[in-house]
Parts: C-alpha cells; structure tokens; sequence
C-alpha cells in the first residue's frame, strides 16, 4: 500500500516525510498536480459497477485502490505546467484528479472540502468556543457603530485580516496590528473587519497536531511589545518542547473531530495566568521550523500518521524515536 | 425563524419560491452576496464563549440565530458590486459571510463544502455506482492507449467534459458528442478526457429531489438521434410526470444522504428495456422548465422544505398543494 503527496518540486517539509517514509519501508508517489497532463497521468474506468483507477508519475504506476493515504501537502494548480494552460483545463484536469481521489478509500490528510471550510476563520472562532477553547473576545463587521460600541467594552484591540493571507502568488501574510479605541471604524463599512481583544501575552504556542498526536512548542513574548504578530516580532529566543494542558488537549481533540482534519497547527497566545487563548488553526500549517528548533519528531510523526494501513491502532502509541532532545 | 436565500436580482426560480414562502407567511430575507459590504452588512460577535450574528440586506436586520434555513441558489461573488473591487476584498467578504453563516444552526440548501465536492463528476459516477444506481461504462483518462482499449470494448461511444459547465462568465455548456470507435485517440495526453458507452435511449429522465421529496419527469427521444444531449435536440414533445420505479428512489435517497445534499437534480437515459441509467447529478439543476411543462409543485415543495422548522417531520408528507394537472 502506497502514500501519495500531493506537493511542489521544491518543497523541504515534504522531503523530511519522504526520508522518513523511505526509512521505514514504505512505498511513495510524489507528484505535483500541476503537471496533469504531462509528467503526470491517469485513468479511471467505471465498469460493471465498480471502478478501477491508475495513476502514473515519475515513471512509476501505482493503482487508486493501492493507494493508503493522500497528503495534500502544498499542490500545485492542476494543469498549468502545460505548453497552454487555461481555466477550462484546470478545472478539467482538477476534477479528473481529485474526483478520482475521492472515490478512493484512502485516508486524506486533509480531505480538500474539510480543508477548505476550516480555513474560514469566523468558523474557527465558533468551533474553538464550541470545543471549550478560550478566544478572546472577537468582532467581525460592517456596521461602523458596532465597532465603536466594541472597542468601548475591549479598549485594547487588535485588528487582523478576516481570511488570513493575502490571495496573491505567493500569499502574502499581512500582520496582526494594535489598534488605538478612538480610531475612526467608519472605514469598516468598505470591508469586513476582524477586531479582536488584544491578549497580553507571555508566550506564544504553536500546537501542532498529527492525527491524535499533539507537539506544542513555546517562545517567551517581549512584554508589552508592540509586535503582536509572531512573525514578525524580534526574536526571543527559540521554540522549546511544551506540555499541552489536558483540558486543551481535549479541546484540540474535539475541535479536529468536528473539523474532520487530521492535521492542524494551533497557534494560541499564552497570559500572565498561563491560560492559552485560541488564534486560528491553519489546516497547512508549517512544522518545520518548530522540529528545527524544538527537535520534536513531528515530520516522523506524520510519517507514522501516513503509512499507518487500515484499522491499525489511530496513534495512542507514541512515535518510535528520540524523544525531544531538551 | 427566517429563510435566508442567497442568489442574484434576477432570478425568476427563486421568485418563484419566495411567492410560496410569502404565501405560507414564512419570513424571507434574500440578498446577494455581490452587495456585501454596501446594500448588504453583517456582524457577528463572539464574546463569553457565545456567537451572536446580524445580516442586513435592504432595510431588514436578521439575527444569525433566527436562521431556519439557508437557500444557496444562484448567489453572486461577494463583493464584486463594490466601487473598486479587488480579489483581496472578495476573500474577505466571503470567508466572514460564509464563515458566520456555518456557525449558525441553520439547515442548509445545500453546504457550500457539500455542493462543491458534488459537482466532481468522477465522484458522482462512483458515488452513484456504490448507491445502486446503473451507471454506464466510464473511462476518465489521458492515456491513449486507454482510450483505444475502451473503445474497442465498446465501440459506440460519446464524449463529454469532465467538470460539466466551461469555467466562464457566463458558463457555458459543452454538449455530450458521439465519437467514432477509429477515432486518433492520441490527443487525450493533452486533456483528461472522459469516454462513456452511448445508452440507446427512449427517452430522458429529469429527478428532481428536494429532501425526501422525488419528483421525476420523462420526455421521449428521437429514435437513433445524433443529438444525444437533450439540451441541444430538437424537442419531442413536452416534459410529463413520471413515476420512479422504488429501487431508483431508494439509490437517490442513498446518494443524497452519503452526499450531504438536500437537493439535486439527476438525468437519467431510460433505454428500451425502461432502465434508468445514470448520467449526473447537479446540484444546483434548473427545476422551473419541468415545473412549467409537468404542473408538479416543485418550487411549493421546495419552499416547504426550508420553512418546515427544526424538529419538523422531514417531509414525508406530501405538499399540500395540487398535484400535476395531468
């Protein structure tokens, strides 16, 4: 049984997976969707009821039915690695992909629609509170009045962008800001706006989840920094290992079943009180930072998630590995 | 409670259904996504663990909680009647109004993540292949030498897209074509291609399912006509009811289930032994030309669906309405 990843060529998380895949044995196919058609092929054949599909890249065939589970890592669009590409020829190709994909029994990390939907972030912040997750108190509007009426109850705010990165190639993350409460909201009637408490934090979390495994990680904050935003505050030190609290870990647990995600990267901020607060869960979140610094085995773990076959055990035994090394 | 129905000022179907609602004295708030922000705002609020939400849209504010039903019919692109639209703005409109809207209670007609993972006609053939439905032989491929072997097992054979409708504004339908057996199948390396065995038919079939509720409707075909898309024949005479044999209701019951839609309309090509053979289903189908041609209350039956109230018996009963008139 075969894992297939859906990635670019250039992509260094997915070859930390691939060496660990490799080293245990089991079977690959790589490819990146924008070579459909060319470099990658298939073929789906729906006879006498049932369906038998191929797919075929880098020289190498491999069977749907063989497949054991799909990684959508970071694809590329279908079909525009052709001499003339064209929407009409993504969509043709992208449907023929990932319609064939689905009809598969494969595990899907993620599944494309869950992914999809668990990129909105107004649903987030309700599946978060639905979960027992802290987050902080959060408008989104267009009405300027209701603005105002927020920021005189939650003076300290933030102001973040409702969809999270900006849809351009490459997508560009635009930060996380304070905003002062007698700022003038009368702009929020020309696009919805994300106002959020801001939390005073001591730390920042990254909890990232493979299946029923979670790895957090934790960076002390710069007090009363004016940098909100983790990515783009300086430096305080690195990511060290973290336990996870077990009210969040079940949290984490619930909010992943309703989600129907198998991997998630958790961001929180930290109080003064050690209690973490809910950001957002990226669905694609990167990891390879916090193995770097941490030298928690995540891509292993994720190796491990992948090649799991059917109705082995979900993952409540712990990765064969060294251990974080702090 | 209220029925939220998202779709364009045009649109004669949901005027339709909206007379019904106003009839039966259901609420309806109707908006277009396109007018979000300006003619149409929202905000919601998530505080203390709890989400409250309002939508305005022509001088009506609706609380998010008093949503029984959500109608995507034919809704615009958000944000795309603003005086400067951008891909950024649309993103942002978009992931706050769908976003808010999944947290709500309301049922929906049908989920966005559900109706997009349904268009793929490869997962429709496979879906509808493990639901009891006859499907005719299928071959979704960009290996030529598939395509000849398919083609010689069945030798009278059409084409068709794969995505179903060309990706433009306004989109535009390719008709399903026959294809000759000793056709130069080497092109299909440069576009997955999607080859069907051609059902002789008697006629076409149009189901139309709205929750539980079938209403099918049957127009004769020419016989050994080239035209094998009914949308591009000449007409034989007008849609009539038609009676669904108990095995297709209970495939359709099966399909719509596993596909998470509350409405769909299938075509089915009935061959000259009166089988139903599959071809698609498309989940935002056109329903008001059978309606016009079958009398059969179809908009009545959809309009009692989404005001029927949570906990509601889920529309065993028939419409109270007057049946078709022939």
């Amino acid at each position: 049984m075969t894992v297939l990843i859906l990635t670019s060529e250039q992509d260094v998380t997915a070859d930390m997976v691939v060496t660990e895949l490799h080293a245990a044995g089991v079977p690959v196919v790589r490819l990146d969707p924008a070579d459909l058609p060319g470099a990658v092929a298939l073929s789906g054949e729906y006879v006498h009821g049932t369906f038998q599909g191929h797919l075929s890249a880098a020289g190498r065939l491999v069977s749907t039915s063989g497949l054991r589970s799909i990684w959508v890592r970071r694809p590329g669009v279908p079909a525009t690695r052709v001499p003339e590409p064209s929407d009409w020829l993504t969509e043709e190709a992208s449907q023929a992909l990932y319609g064939m994909l689905h009809g598969t029994g494969a595990r899907w990390m993620n599944r494309p629609d869950a992914a999809r939907r668990a990129r909105r972030k107004p649903w987030q912040l309700h599946l978060a509170q639905r979960s027992g997750l802290p987050v902080p108190a959060t408008l989104i509007t267009t009405f300027p009045q209701a603005a105002r009426d927020f920021a005189e109850r939650f003076p300290d705010l933030v102001v973040k962008p409702v969809s999270g990165t900006h849809p351009q190639d490459p997508p560009r993350a635009v930060p996380t800001s304070r905003v002062a409460p007698d700022a003038d909201f009368a702009a929020v009637a020309f696009g919805p706006t994300l106002l959020q408490r801001r939390i005073p934090k001591r730390a920042d979390i990254r909890l990232t989840a493979v299946g029923d495994q979670l790895l957090a990680a934790r960076k002390p904050a710069v007090p009363d920094a004016d940098d909100v935003d983790v990515r783009f505050a300086p430096s305080t030190g690195p990511w060290e290992p973290a336990d996870v609290p077990p009210r969040i870990a079940a949290a984490v647990h619930a909010y992943l079943r309703q989600a129907e995600l198998a991997y998630g990267a958790f961001d929180f901020a930290e109080d003064a009180d050690g209690i973490w607060w809910f950001l957002e869960c990226n669905q694609s979140g990167q990891f390879g930072f916090v193995e770097l610094e941490t030298g928690q085995p995540i891509a292993r773990t994720l190796a491990h998630w992948l090649a799991r076959e059917e109705g082995e055990e979900t993952g409540a035994e712990p990765p064969p590995s060294p251990g974080p090394s702090h």
